[in-house]
């Protein structure tokens, strides 16, 4: 037993010297160049990771279980993960200066042609398939609407970095689609309705609907499609508001259709990393609306509130999933430290930082940088460890699973690679001055 | 945050001083006649526990997401563990004196008639819901048929318990459609078929099945029923010999339909807890048949080197996945420690040595005693805990949750009471010397 123990216990939290919460709030912080400097570096070798290990030049499309070294260990192509790094290569190329290369447009393109290929069901009924075979062939379907949204998203980003209006037909027939199964009906996702449920809003769809939405307005700057989807967009942020409970102290996973708390686990469910992208996602549509209550109810309930919440004060990082009443949550991970909220928290607080100057939201975004920094990060082979326990210890070594591909990071390094550039060039806050990290 | 520290966090191991493997092995470990007194005092705690807390006399049926102290968290109706309950309180009924009593019966009766009044779809298919609500209605159903699998053991159960030929008919209508959609045709269960899938043997299907005849078969010693499904048990038997791979060494869950190892991280999955309790299905076959060949390969591969590989050597407890390979397992659980495999190895290995007389296999049971009586069981609020974190802390505080009822726990004790008295009787081992424990 003694392999089992060598591959899967070392403890990089412990190597380091640092633990959790207390570490952060004990350390000097970096100044906002350091800041850049680092995140860019990260990008770099994050990118250089998946360009390198991932594609599958044989069958097309890419691997994205890969091991800490970047082995693949599984060859299975799981749809959101193919759509998402498609989307990713293409956001790269179209928004900094030195990912606009052949290459990364090559990336981009070749796995769009997968996508295109193989994700989308030959049936008319634009549902998409779960996972495939290395060589394309149907695996499994989910009898959800995310697997459309993912692949619209690669669309719409592929119509920016080629202006092919095939990808443009594409991305708005799909989001159409996705607007109809989310606010009219979505029996044809084969979810039976039966006599006992009733109607129940969950967080992820609005806040998914809402970013899709920005893409093709905000993002690709068209008017006609802006005012397309106004409507929808509204719709979006009311759905999402419904989730604020008690008093805007609580964002909740789950709420009746009419925005009232639901009895049970899943009406407590609090999911911080989910209510903090949301927050962002928020902030995204003030930039566009400039509702100075929205953006209130952005930072304060969204994100600072459950931040504040969410981050483990004994051994630092976010929990997975909290129950409002203290209830012991049913998800097996509630105490573990994934990767990808701590992405959405990166982004969150420093755009909002951005937006307000508020030093206390710099502060708390130097706290996630450090724990990150010291816990996430794998600066010699590249790419991020995905999964913590709750003190810190890795407990899965792989770089890419089912549910981690090059997406979280990467869109993460690149917003705030951007958003620090600007704070540097703005030089408001001294850019050489470390920022003293908080939790508070 | 101080509340959810003080909810989550606390540590019974670090309590009790005690800290896993190691511990373990410095111990001296118990007699076989004082186990025998701790595994029946905790199974009247057991049964005290659900009687006191889960039953909903309102609207029938069973709570099962139970607090550590009992209170309901969740009125949420699985169907799993409606049936498992029936099933359960049946059984102890049929099976120890001291639990034949009109209040078991009326608790085992009551239950099944919320079963038969709601669990089953009804039209006509046979199909079985998986959730309901408190009043049974239905909330989700699975594209499986484990619902199916649970109901028919309560109705078996009850039919012992009652003679009521009702319960009978029930039991073996339902074993016929599950034999059907297990060896014939599952296209009723709703999952679609796409191309890319190729056949996969999973060890669940094979080894429930194997239970659920038996149960009809050796435990209702109907003469009719036993050549009716000795077809049934033989295909099972051959099934669940498929899994075992690389000469005899490992239990893979799942692998291809003619017994080849399946690529990826489904085809290298180890569920230790999983191979052993199929060990001590193969070792109850061979209670009926007399197989000494199977009884070799249930002993030495399912049970014994399988909680040799899963038995975690640094803190003790059976991991709940690993992969053959040592590649890291994408299951997020994969370290942490459950109650049921335990449950299952203890069972597993006082069969083993009931049968054999083996002295290692009873050391290996006392070492999984002492680590579930220092980590699981709550001597004050009755029960055990079900989930805790590799090194052995409690990560979720309740008792009973969406997977974890009336059943493990119980069944486990049920069947440690029975073979330790036995054991005690023979006097073959001198009954009030300790057994040292060993992981060897």
């Amino acid at each position: 037993m003694e392999e089992v123990e060598e591959v899967y216990t070392g403890s990089r939290a412990a190597e380091m010297e640092v633990v959790g919460g207390e570490a952060c709030m004990g350390s000097p912080g970096h100044s906002l160049k350091e800041m850049l400097g680092m995140v860019r570096a990260d990008l770099d070798r994050t990118v250089n990771f998946w360009l390198r290990n991932s594609h599958d030049l044989q069958c097309g499309g890419f691997f994205t279980c890969l091991g800490e070294d970047g082995h693949m260990y599984d060859d299975t192509k799981y749809t959101w993960l193919q759509s998402r790094q498609v989307w990713m290569y293409a956001r790269l190329y179209n928004e900094l200066d030195r990912f606009r290369t052949a290459e990364m447009l090559e990336a981009a393109v070749n796995g769009g042609q997968f996508v295109m290929s193989h994700v989308k069901r030959p049936d008319g009924t634009w549902k998409c398939y779960f996972s495939l075979t290395r060589q394309g062939q149907p695996l499994r379907t989910q009898r959800t609407l995310f697997a459309e949204c993912f692949y619209m998203l690669a669309m719409a980003e592929l119509f920016r970095a080629t202006g092919d209006q095939k990808y443009r037909g594409e991305a708005v027939n799909m989001l159409n689609q996705i607007v109809h199964w989310a606010r009219q009906d979505d029996s044809a996702l084969g979810r039976e309705r039966l006599s006992g449920q009733t109607g129940v809003s969950t967080l992820a769809v609005p806040m998914m609907l809402l970013y899709l939405t920005q893409e093709l307005t905000t993002t690709m700057g068209d008017p006609s499609l802006t005012a397309q989807y106004e409507d929808a967009q509204q719709w979006c942020v009311t759905e999402i508001l419904k989730h604020v409970q008690r008093g805007g102290s609580v964002v909740l996973e789950n709420v009746s259709a009419d925005g009232q708390e639901l009895p049970g686990s899943a009406g407590r469910l609090v999911n911080p990393g989910h209510a903090i992208e949301a927050g962002w996602f928020l902030l995204r549509r003030v930039q566009a609306t400039q509702d100075s209550s929205l953006q209130q109810v952005a930072l304060s309930t969204f994100i600072t509130a459950s931040f504040r919440r969410g981050w483990d004060p004994q051994h630092g990082g976010l929990f997975s999933f909290l129950d409002v009443d203290d209830e012991s949550p049913v998800q097996l991970e509630w105490d573990m430290k994934l990767w990808w909220p701590h992405c959405e928290t990166l982004v969150a607080l420093l755009m909002g930082y951005s937006v307000t100057k508020d030093a206390q939201l710099l502060r708390q975004f130097s706290t996630v940088f450090d724990y990150v920094y010291s816990h996430f990060v794998d600066k010699k082979q590249g790419e991020w460890y995905g999964y913590l326990n709750r003190r810190g210890d890795i407990t899965h070594r792989f770089k890419g699973g089912p549910w981690k591909g090059f997406f979280h990071v990467p869109r993460c390094l690149l917003m705030c690679e951007t958003m620090l550039e600007k704070l540097v060039s703005e030089n408001t806050q001294q850019p050489s001055t470390p920022v003293t990290p908080t939790m508070e």
